[in-house]
């Protein structure tokens, strides 16, 4: 079989390599294509990246939820949700709200983030979970990778942490800038649950708030046991990309019972109960989920195991399609994960990373809605004077990595 | 007619009062619930404050926007609802957002509001108004009201400005803090319009920018104009208790085609579109209002002019009703304004104002959930540190309001 991306080897001239381009461009488009059609077909219209899948139950709840016309912030939908949200993932509480940047908001300021705080998040993940750190007034600290789970790497973090921190006071202190690091974010990325093991020893270490940023991971286990059961908080997000969806839409979960009511408190403006007076005790937010969203999200909830299936029986095709492509490999979770598969990524091998753009060119040419992994914060404007650690990893990743169609329709 | 709540003139001695007092509070609960009944009927159930009314388009709509799977943020009712909207208000650009106070936390953002700076508001309004100054990192700066209108009265601010404010450096500064005034934030209260072309000159005067919070005043004119189209840029909300409602929503009004745009990209994530990259230019929000929440908001809309009809014609035999009561003033609009009437108000005269609270305890017995004003802003703990002035007017207000169940169903 010729390599798609030419010799293993890093070519030794320009001149070699142009005569190459063009046919090897065209060998791996190809597979890469081909191995899609392979799990999806050829369906008549373009084929999005993630599409949620409704059916008469969805129309029904809603239906149902704007005849008793209680469609705000308050009615029984809301309630429904919340329990049945806690009970999938095995979690005390869930409070339901406006969407996932919400309940990561919330969460770190009940986490106690202060302005001034630093807070570690991957520099790979979506813009939100950088944004929530910034909306409490404190400074993303941003961390590798890990190659295994795409995530937040516990070991690498923990080396880093050994040299530019100390604990003192009671609380983890960055020696560099004087400020102090409150809490560490996993985001699991893609579904893929983080080794949560090795950061909650490395938390415990620094005295450092776990707060799981699980916006992808709803369905995902970690050695069995639900992602965003495992810190202090945790956030969802049900965002028309998810796996389930109501509209807009997240949760924050977790199993304090005091940390839950001040949730419910904050987000609904820090109205003190009573019949009439409006007194409000501190500087809330308007973050409740309404309850015409919650209906929609009750429906999908009861699917929610099934699309789990349907979602890890798609990357299982996926994984069988891409297996003879060579200069790819399709991410696959590692031992102690269950992933939920929210977006399947395939990685290139580091000769072909820079027929990444193509591929994402091809595809979408051929109205497959690919696309590539964010770019990584520590590169937009607004975070680049930002701390950060070595970021290799992350690049590495961010390179070379492709999300595929991955809707639970395309089962 | 016996004065419900005795003489006109001020007792001299609380014997005389303790006297009259049960057989007084009789006569005026009874002639305010009697009044409301006239109204509202004897319906079977507790009657609420407000509450929406939806038809088969509701329905029709919400279920055709499930059948697209468009239910998150971008969809084509999304585009349609903030069409209606600039078309009814006569304002060149409506962007829907999750709800009124992120509507007015951008706006404020968007007229340059920067962290340490000061913002007029009223103390008597909804604590969102002040919150969304908070979340700027900005402070409150509480401003008493007009007896006309129940909002912010421009002429007592104006002479307060005089004396507190110097315009310097193409800014307002306040003297004693010496922090910047960067806006000024007018409530429409309960539908009804501030004194505009005063604010509006008082605006220029100072260099402020005038931010409309017209969250309870879509519908409502200011001398044939729509409330919201006077400002740089103004809030709406269609929360469950508004005159139309999305289930939670909001909008941002503006003439200013840069500031429309801005204020969908920093909606969305300040993502810079692109077929497939993530990149983000500054930080953003997680802002937009879901398609399925327009979709029941484009049914609302297409009722808006029969709803502002119904709740005016409520108002007037609310009006009526009350015209022979002895001791309490229904509250109408001045001579320049055509109100919503989003919420029906009393005003008890001075001598019954320590009669609220029981008059609140009658109706709620009766299954009436009448309400009184807000308490006031300087009064809640996190602002009671934020600069004000004389605020005797709202104060008066609020001891002698009472809001009255409005819903449009009720007509």
């Amino acid at each position: 079989m010729v390599h798609p991306c030419g010799e293993p080897e890093p070519l030794q001239g320009r001149s070699l390599q142009h005569m190459t381009d063009v046919r090897v461009n065209t060998v791996l488009s190809d597979a890469v294509l081909s191995a899609i059609r392979t799990v999806i077909g050829t369906p008549d219209g373009p084929v999005p990246l993630h599409e949620p899948v409704f059916g008469p139950e969805e129309e029904e709840y809603v239906v149902r939820c704007i005849r008793t016309t209680l469609v705000s912030s308050i009615g029984p939908y809301v309630e429904q949700f919340e329990r049945l949200l806690a009970e999938y993932t095995g979690v005390r509480r869930a409070v339901a709200v406006v969407n996932g940047t919400a309940a990561l908001h919330l969460a770190l300021r009940l986490a106690g983030v202060q302005p001034g705080d630093e807070v570690l998040v991957p520099a790979l993940t979506f813009v939100a979970t950088a944004n929530a750190v910034n909306y409490c007034g404190a400074i993303p600290h941003f961390v590798d990778s890990d190659m295994r789970t795409l995530g937040l790497d516990p070991l690498k973090l923990g080396d880093y942490l050994a040299e530019i921190a100390e604990v003192r006071d009671g609380g983890c202190f960055n020696r560099r800038t004087g400020r102090r690091i409150k809490a560490v974010v996993p985001v699991h990325t893609f579904g893929h649950p983080v080794d949560l093991d090795a950061l909650l020893d490395l938390s415990a270490r620094y005295r450092l708030e776990l707060v799981e940023d699980a916006a992808e991971s709803l369905g995902s286990l970690y050695k069995g046991r639900h992602t965003g059961s495992f810190g202090r908080l945790a956030a969802l997000s049900f965002n028309g990309n998810k796996i389930v969806t109501t509209g807009g839409g997240g949760a924050i979960l977790t199993n304090d019972d005091r940390l839950a009511n001040q949730a419910k408190h904050l987000t609904t403006t820090a109205k003190v109960p009573h019949r009439w007076a409006y007194f409000h005790d501190s500087v809330g937010y308007n973050y409740r989920m309404p309850n015409l969203n919650a209906a929609l999200g009750c429906a999908q909830l009861e699917k929610l195991p099934e699309f789990v299936e349907r979602k890890r029986k798609l990357a299982m095709r996926y994984r069988d399609a891409f297996a003879p492509v060579a200069g790819v490999s399709f991410f696959t979770e590692p031992e102690f994960a269950r992933a939920n598969y929210w977006l399947n990524a395939i990685l290139l091998e580091d000769r072909c990373a820079d027929q990444r753009d193509r591929l994402l060119e091809v595809c979408h040419e051929q109205g497959i809605f690919v696309r590539p992994a964010w770019t990584l914060l520590h590169r937009l404007p607004m975070y680049n004077e930002s701390p950060k650690m070595d970021l290799s990893v992350a690049e590495r990743i961010e390179r070379r990595l492709i999300n595929l169609p991955s809707g639970v329709g395309l089962t």
